[in-house]
């Protein structure tokens, strides 16, 4: 009786649903080096920012723009100033290390035909919003939960996103002439891929390991093992 | 024949996938007033730390730890600290929205069998991290994407997450004793439901709206109309 109970509580998502979801979630890559130019339809792309616009967010402020980038001038103006970003970036490495950086493709903006910038909007919501009282960055944390659905949705329409962090923030409020309370959160590049990759990128490339998760738990405090 | 080749590359996830994966994200709720106080079984959980554990990060940093808080005295200086918290931003709100804040539930520490803090590490990878040379926020935004890919996994195994941020971080890091350079991102309350709510519960209890979709969207440049 009690496990009827339960289960009519807890079966809302079966065990074939909740496979279905796992196989989006874990084919989910950072995109740079596969993607075509085959343009995405508007029916897809409204079904992408759907999801990202169901995201959570700190006292339903809903804190996001989503600013879609296609103009070929804009898209150059923004690939010159990731160069410029990464020239500086690989002279931060050392040796052997700097090298294999500057093998890795780490973007793509001109090489699919849509890129989003999520933003964040500060003042979203008015000067005191429910859950933002006590810790001001939860509107950019919302804004990144957006950037996770949009990412994961995008992979259930079988494209690939790709984030473009090395770029100086200034110079990407500056072209996108962002006003001084839109925090530009995310830039991404979107598109359809030739293929996922089995695992992450920079994993196949070698440049790091995936951590074993047992290592990353902790009990009740930091540093107890459970 | 083009056609073909194209349907070969993107077919990857099905419409019926792709239609359970979206009912997984919609389906994806901040639970506060419905928690059971039902065990979770560790391998459900482990489904879900493992989720998390594989959303993106810059540099595949990995940057995350996942603190399973279930001490009930540990859970009971933390609710403490919520308490004090949520007095102070009560008294941020004026007149009728004061009374409606104070109406709302807004956790369920000590309702659920687990609570889980996401922290960040901000030394995790070195100096320098790969992807986070220009924006060094990209880890903390990293971690945003596990507690995002958290919640959805979650969900998917019909177990319910509230984020809590009405708390100081300060105190957060001093109960969990956190070492300098570990930011406590999110604190999640996860149990079991009596159900998931139809909309987001600020919504029902009409403390905001949903935004339009469209009104969001601008194309190339900031404030663009598409």
């Amino acid at each position: 009786m009690d496990q009827d109970i339960k289960s009519s509580k807890h079966i809302d998502i079966s065990q074939e649903i909740r496979d279905d979801f796992y196989q989006v979630l874990y084919g989910r890559r950072d995109v740079r080096g596969q993607f075509l130019p085959d343009e995405i339809p508007d029916e897809v792309l409204t079904n992408i920012l759907h999801a990202a616009h169901h995201a959570p967010s700190v006292g339903l402020s809903q804190p996001w723009n989503f600013i879609l980038i296609r103009d070929n001038e804009q898209r150059k103006r923004i690939y010159d100033a990731f160069v410029e970003a990464n020239d500086e970036a690989a002279q931060m490495f050392e040796g052997g290390r700097r090298s294999h950086y500057q093998s890795l493709k780490l973007q793509g903006i001109l090489d699919t035909p849509l890129n989003v910038c999520i933003t964040c909007d500060r003042e979203r919501g008015g000067p005191v919003v429910l859950g933002k009282t006590h810790q001001a960055e939860m509107d950019l944390y919302s804004t990144v939960c957006a950037v996770q659905n949009f990412w994961l949705a995008a992979r259930a329409e079988n494209i690939g996103v790709g984030w473009v962090s090395i770029i100086q923030k200034e110079k990407l409020t500056e072209l996108l002439e962002l006003p001084e309370n839109i925090v530009p959160v995310a830039y991404l590049c979107v598109g359809y891929v030739s293929e996922f990759l089995k695992k992450p990128e920079l994993e196949l490339a070698q440049w790091e390991k995936r951590l074993q998760l047992e290592e990353l738990i902790y009990a009740d405090k930091w540093g107890r093992k459970k």
